[in-house]
C-alpha cells in the first residue's frame, strides 16, 4: 500500500511511547491519518483473566475479531515476528503515515529517542538511516537533533522527509504471508493487469484501492 | 477466501459466548484451525485507561497494531458496521472455520442458543437459515435440536453442514473495502489470470495463497 513508515527507536525507558504519542497527537492535528505498530519484545496480554472480550481467543481460537459499528478489534496467534512490511500488508489500510515504535533492524526511516541519564550513547549508527534524534542533551553527532519534546518540529521533519517520499509503488503481493519484492514495471504489469480484468465488474470503474485474496481450494480434509 | 462459517446467535443472556467457547474448544480439539468474529452491539474497550498496550490509539491513531513474536493485536476505527464477508475478506486467513457470536441478519448457517427461563420464544425464523437449536428445553419446531451443551454434537453437525461446504469459489475482491460479489467463471477467470501473471516472481510458483494490494498512488497534497 506504500503508507509511509518513521520508526521511533530508542534503548529502554528514553519515552518512546510518550513520543509516539506526541507525534500522533500533533499529526492528528494536522489532519494526517496515524496508523501505528508498537514492537513488544516480550509479549502482551490483549485482556484480563475473566474479562469478556477475548473468551473466544481463550478457549482456543487462532484468531478472535470483535466489532462494533465504530471500532473492530482483533488478536491473531503468529509464528515468530512479522516484519513492518508483513504488518502493514497485512493490516494497515487507510492510514497517511505509519509511526512505528520500536523495530530497529530494518531500512525504514528511524528517529532515535535520547535521554543522557538513561544512556550516554545512541543505539543507532551508521546504515541504521537515523533522519533526527529527539534528545535532552546535545550530541556531538553528524544527524539533525531536536529536543525530546518537539513534537511540532519533528513532525515538519516528519511530513518533509517521509510524505515527500510517497509516491512510488502501489502494489503489494503477499504470498503465503511473505511479502515479495516487486519491481515497478512488475508492479504496474499486475495493477494495468489486474484494473483491466475487474474494470468491467459494478462498482470496480474508479476503485480508489482494490484487494484480492486468492487461495486454493480447501482439500476435502486436513 | 471461501472460509465456511457458522453464526451462533440467540437473544440476551442464553449464554453465546459460553456455547463459542465449548464450539472453540471441541473443534480445535479435532485439529480444526477456529476464527471467531464477535458482534459488540454496544462497543467496547479494548483497553483501560493507563494501560500501556493501546496509548497510541488513545493519543488519536486511526488504527493500532501490537506485534510480538507469538502474536499481532490490532484496533481500528469504522465508521458503521461492517458485514461478516467484509470482516472475513479483510482480517482472516489461514483459518478452516468461522464461528461468529451474534451477526443475525443475514443469508450464512446459524445455530440459536435458546433457554426456556430467558425467552420462551426463537429469534430466528423462516429464511433464517437455521441449522439447529441448542436448548435447555424441547421446541415444536422443525429444526434439529441439540442439548444447550452438546458440544460434541453441534460440532459434528458443524463439520458436517458447513466444512463440507467449502469447496468452491476461492478470490475474494474488495474495492473501497466492501466486498464485490463475484460469479464463479469471473472468479476462475481472475485467479488464473493472476496466477499466471506471478508464476514467473519468486516463491510465487505454487503459492497456497496470493493476496495482493493495489492502491490509487497517493496524491501531491490531500
Amino acid at each position: 500500500m506504500n503508507i509511509p513508515i518513521v520508526s521511533i527507536v530508542g534503548r529502554s525507558n528514553t519515552g518512546k511511547t510518550t513520543l509516539v504519542e506526541k507525534l500522533v497527537a500533533e499529526l492528528t492535528r494536522r489532519g494526517r491519518r496515524v496508523a501505528t505498530i508498537k514492537h513488544n519484545l516480550h509479549g502482551f496480554d490483549i485482556d484480563h483473566e475473566g474479562k469478556d472480550s477475548f473468551r473466544h481467543k481463550q478457549a482456543g481460537a487462532v484468531m478472535t475479531v470483535i466489532a462494533s459499528a465504530a471500532r473492530v478489534a482483533l488478536v491473531k496467534d503468529i509464528e515468530g515476528d512479522m516484519t513492518i512490511d508483513e504488518i502493514a500488508a497485512r493490516f494497515i489500510d487507510d492510514a497517511d503515515i505509519i509511526i512505528t515504535e520500536g523495530y530497529k533492524g530494518n531500512d525504514k526511516a528511524k528517529i532515535e529517542v535520547h535521554r543522557r541519564e538513561a544512556y550516554p550513547d545512541l543505539l543507532c549508527g551508521a546504515g541504521d538511516n537515523l533522519l533526527a534524534v529527539a534528545t535532552d542533551t546535545r550530541l556531538s553527532i553528524d544527524v539533525p537533533q531536536y529536543d525530546i519534546n518537539d513534537a511540532p518540529g519533528l513532525c515538519d521533519l516528519i511530513e518533509r522527509e517521509a510524505l515527500a517520499a510517497t509516491r512510488g509503488p502501489a502494489v503489494t503481493l503477499t504470498v503465503d504471508g511473505a511479502v515479495v519484492p516487486l519491481k515497478p514495471f512488475v508492479q504496474a504489469m499486475l495493477a494495468n493487469g489486474i484494473r483491466g480484468m475487474v474494470s468491467g465488474l459494478k462498482e470496480c470503474g474508479d476503485a480508489r484501492e482494490l484487494r484480492i485474496a486468492i487461495s486454493a481450494r480447501a482439500p476435502e480434509e486436513r
